[in-house]
């Protein structure tokens, strides 16, 4: 299996991408990567990890997207970034699954541009994993498509209940729309054209969800738009955190904590973060375009991109894209 | 000061809003309270909780808007509901402020039918408190207006700085804007205009929030569309019930606490729970309005309904409106 990896992705590019793709292909013989970005960096990335490796193969591309530039602007302006690069080898076939944690939008971008849709989808969609209180579960979209139609998101359920099933090996997911109250006329428009859309079809539909169902794992999808998905994501992260920092620092100089209680709370709060922490859930894959495609948190370390890379070949190995085209011709949605 | 309290609105209506309404107003001698719902309901009720009160009297509204119901069509249809009736006791002066724990949607379309808007004001919004890892934010807007335009949104931020800063004492309270990145190119257009029109006006704005940024405190004022806000708010609690879920059963039996360990974690979540426990929060004031209206959550107990009762009587007597038309003629906003 051939991996590209953005090098340049990401708030800790080149030296974390590379030494995730060091980790992963010493642990995995059968992955080739290919480490794509300014050649001198990303050699220099890879000395510093311990040298270079023969799984492992770098190509040049001297431009880089950066977080506060326009992305289709820049892939037509630049002609070579790394971004573009993988995708394009992802396109040939050189790559069979590619991996950034650089600019979203350009990811996006970039995909959808040299790799195109998959037959009969609207719009492609970004599904990440969250944690809930009986595992996880999937939100699509986390902020490729800011702006849906009900029928886009109509789609994102049947493509991420596909995701879910193939990947986590859980059968028949069920799936949840994000909305405001559980009643049929909640909601805005989008959302309530999209929930008969849900209701129509031969799915394991269980209809609308509030916001606090959805860590209590109500549904194992998750459908939203993409800027409310981006923001569930976020504050799933940031809310974590806060309750770290309330139980280990506030309430520890509040209750007046022994050493043993102390090390107690202490305990748990690792236990947690391992539990929430995104870097375990291997990045999340862009659904609906025809090619394996991962992006990456931008805080990405060597951890969440190695994790990355194991997601791209499995979702490339076990052929997601074959049973999503499947599904989307068995379900038909109904007239709303 | 006398406020009306919507008896018959929330999931525990009757019993909890007049159990609430007798135990607030045991504490607090200067307030005299209006039951607003079906008179035998609310005469039982009361009966319940230890017989009548000469601080409170019932006013009778035989209906009830229901929360899978359409609000509009129902306050036309429907003659006197418990809901349309508590604003039109605040229209006449009968009333200072209400509280209503009922069909939100029910809530703003009576207040905003009744009292109008305020001067200048485009639309009403309801501002919300979450906890932070600093103490607590103003989420604006929470479940009023799903689909905003930039003005809009502008004035929220104008108006729930000054909310939070006469309500919570705090003075020059910062505004942030949620987002999906903290880059100016970041967004939908809503958020892109928005964000001009904030950086343009003598305000203390600190731009573009992540989610993750809410809950670590970046901002003491968070500005959203109305279906983001509610995702938002509700996400908060069903996170924070989450983890309580996790830490107390599922690492208590992957750790095998000792009973001492496991009475430190029991309390410390006790502590957490009351830290981010929207009883404690007081209901969520519906700004812009002409007159003082806290939307309680649907689930209120009496402690949430009591809780409402004093943050509406607050409300009504810093004369947070008067300093909201204040500010409103002091900022303009640029162009954008």
């Amino acid at each position: 299996m051939r991996i590209a990896i953005d090098a340049m992705g990401g708030d800790l590019a080149p030296r974390e991408p590379v030494k995730g793709a060091v980790q992963v292909s010493r642990e995995n013989p059968e992955l080739e990567l290919i480490l794509v970005g300014d050649r001198d960096q990303v050699q220099a990335a890879l000395a510093e990890t311990g040298g270079s490796d023969n799984q492992i193969r770098v190509e040049h591309a001297g431009e880089v997207v950066r977080a506060d530039e326009n992305p289709l602007q820049v892939l037509r302006r630049k002609g070579n970034t790394s971004i573009g690069r993988v995708a394009e080898l992802m396109k040939s076939g050189e790559a069979e699954a590619f991996v950034s944690a650089g600019n979203t939008g350009a990811t996006v971008a970039a995909a959808v541009l040299s790799l195109r849709l998959l037959e009969g989808v609207r719009r492609a969609g970004i599904a990440a994993f969250i944690p809930t209180a009986h595992g996880r579960a999937t939100v699509i979209d986390v902020g490729a498509n800011l702006r849906c139609q009900p029928e886009q998101l109509f789609q994102y359920g049947l493509m991420a209940s596909v995701y879910t099933r193939v990947i986590l090996d859980k059968p028949n997911p069920s799936i949840g729309l994000l909305n405001i109250g559980q009643e049929d006329a909640k909601g805005n428009d989008l959302v309530k054209e999209t929930h008969c859309l849900f209701n129509g079809a031969d799915i394991n539909y269980v209809g609308n969800l509030e916001g606090q169902d959805v860590f209590m794992g109500a549904a194992d999808v998750v459908v939203c738009e993409g800027f409310v998905g981006n923001v569930l994501l976020k504050v799933s992260e940031g809310l974590a955190e806060t309750i770290m920092i309330l139980l280990g620092k506030t309430y520890g100089r509040e209750a007046s904590l022994s050493p043993e209680e102390q090390k107690t709370i202490k305990k748990s709060l690792q236990w947690l973060h391992t539990r929430t922490d995104y870097r375990e859930y291997g990045g999340a894959p862009l659904l609906g375009v025809n090619g394996a495609c991962i992006i990456g948190h931008g805080r990405s370390d060597a951890r969440a991109v190695s994790n990355a890379v194991r997601t791209a070949a499995k979702f490339a190995g076990l052929h997601v894209n074959q049973h999503m085209i499947e599904e989307m011709h068995r379900v038909t949605s109904a007239r709303c």
